[in-house]
């Protein structure tokens, strides 16, 4: 049985939501563009799972624009606005994940600048580098409202104003806080948010752009004219259906999960700094279920395999860039050295998680560490 | 009860397929990127799909880019490429899907010049056409294999022969082809080719771009690289496997399918024009399961309602364009009269349609025709 501490790369699919989905796997299996029943019940469903998703975040169901996913989110947006507008600088927080600064990076190829802003060593976008790169003529702006590594909050409100004052188009991609806090989309001040589904409890294959309804943005995926001619395809309606019962769930358990993933992650914080960790991000406001920690002389990489033979399901990085052995370039933006940033592990909380769980986890990682660091004295 | 009679809009999924994603959408949850063990399994479950999907089409399973579904794929193709090359001529059959003409389309801001091939009176592509177009320099052609109002085959692999002489990228469309007759990538000679899973009984939300090695295609949607760097995002495992599972199952039961929907297609055709209607595409060689006429006067729209009241579900040209009341451009780049192209409802058969299904369609369609005319003649 694994202790699976990696919320923040994927969840489970909810019981409640897979049954949301089950009819539409089934006997529900039409195209909701078809003109028969079997099109209008799966019409339906996607519009009803649009009032959730859009309840979530405070928004009308007509800002919701369903994909594949938040990676194609990401790219939809960057991509997509980039194909309106007429190429300046794109501003975005040097802590993004890989789908918005690649996206970035792509436009370079149309004339467009891309601008990295700067983080301080706890981890927070640092609003001074903001008002700096604001200083050039900015397009488009994109950061993220808390870090997939680190869990730290990002201050997007504040971030958005100042994008407002200049006539820059402000994103945010929501992915890692939304379900986990409270999140709202006018409060924010954004003109576009990144959702996905899997990470909160729904499946894979189905995420969304939030949009101001007055955002230029052009299509990605065109054709036949889907999801009010911004996003084409078939919609995938078993995964979308989930989606909105994950938010609607996402809403009701929200604050008793977030107090309750926050205590258990102040006893694995304690107890991982008392044999020695340093955490990341600590003194800056975080989600809840997030702790990046890193022990001195200890590859992160090998912790993750030795927790995984003791069966804990754990992360060097985010997964999404786990093919690399690069250092994070989260950490490196906040400064860590980066022979500590090589020892980095997540740990990401979830619903299932118990008191039970993290004192297991802490007996395994002091075990493993001490016989890492016997191994390294012997080595050395 | 629903008769269902619109395979080419979407399929159920088989009972064997969602058996094959069940463990996927529960105890399997894992991100295929994640090092940890519940990551492997998901790998592994998608290196399976890989091999699976290849095998259906006859090429290696390196040659698979997994997405969302056939738009995504096209769409692909139709940026990915023109991203990389200098622009010149996209040449696309007149008669392909929106999500292949919408892209060539939105390459005319970047200088590309889009060429449309015409077809001939039974729906076939006119390669007197592709000669005359490919006098003018060309990088990119897109023809579908089947269509998907109409069921006609296209010469793809003859244009594909043409395409190459002259340096072109060569791709096919071949969603409503694959799992219906037999499908080789080699074969046909193109350089790329899109699949979706739900047309062949398999999930929403998975299709795949087949590459050549040697294609420089742009990633359309760039993130944490996977897909080989094509095709960025967390993968939608349990869709994929049910992918690979959907194109096992196509292989393994293909070819009785095919004569015995084939079968069933005559009967419906013969009484069809018994009772007067006119089958467009009939004189072209077709896709087994799919049947597509008119009655004179009759609008297919009025016809797709009558019928959805009696439990039939067909449709009124192709669900992707359903949204639309303009007739179909399929049946006018053929020349048929708009009177007449109005009157155009397609049915697609599948696995699961019998021969009381055929004799009960017969049957309404027969008291429905007759009602709406004698409504016509009191209107007169």
């Amino acid at each position: 049985m694994t202790l699976y501490l990696d919320h923040n790369a994927t969840t489970a699919i909810d019981d409640r939501v897979l049954e949301a989905m089950m009819p539409y796997l089934k006997e529900d299996y039409g195209n909701a563009s078809s003109r028969h029943d079997a099109g209008t019940r799966a019409r339906k469903a996607l519009n009803l799972a649009r009032e959730q998703v859009a309840a979530l975040v405070g928004v009308q169901p007509v800002q919701v624009v369903f994909g594949s996913g938040g990676t194609e989110a990401n790219n939809m947006f960057v991509k997509g606005m980039a194909a309106y507008l007429k190429p300046s600088q794109i501003a975005v927080s040097a802590i993004e994940h890989p789908c918005v600064l690649k996206p970035a990076k792509s436009l370079a190829r149309m004339g467009w600048k891309v601008r990295n802003l700067g983080v301080d060593a706890t981890g927070v976008l640092d609003l001074a580098d903001v008002d700096d790169a604001f200083r050039t003529a900015t397009g488009l702006v994109s950061v993220m409202l808390a870090n997939n590594e680190t869990g730290v909050l990002q201050p997007v409100a504040e971030v958005a104003d100042r994008a407002r004052a200049i006539g820059a188009w402000m994103h945010t991609d929501a992915v890692q806080c939304v379900g986990k806090l409270p999140v709202d989309f006018e409060l924010l001040g954004v003109h576009a948010m990144t959702l996905s589904a899997h990470k909160i409890y729904g499946p894979k294959g189905a995420g969304a752009l939030i949009v101001d309804k007055r955002l230029p943005v052009k299509p990605l995926i065109d054709g036949g004219g889907h999801e009010g001619g911004l996003r084409s395809g078939t919609e995938n309606v078993p995964a979308i259906v989930g989606f909105g019962a994950a938010c609607e769930l996402a809403a009701s358990r929200m604050t008793v999960q977030a107090e309750r993933t926050s205590g258990l992650r102040k006893v694995i914080e304690d107890g991982l700094v008392a044999h020695g960790a340093t955490i990341f991000g600590s003194r800056a406001q975080r989600i809840p279920n997030t702790t990046y920690f890193a022990f001195e002389h200890i590859d992160g990489e090998s912790l993750v395999i030795e927790l995984n033979k003791s069966g804990i399901a754990a992360a060097s990085g985010s997964a999404c860039s786990s093919t690399s052995s690069e250092p994070s370039t989260t950490l490196l933006a906040m400064g860590v050295p980066p022979e500590l940033a090589h020892g980095a592990v997540r740990l990401s909380l979830g619903v299932e998680n118990t008191t039970q769980d993290v004192i297991e986890f802490l007996e395994v990682v002091a075990e493993v560490v001490s016989r890492l660091r016997r191994m390294i004295a012997v080595a050395i």
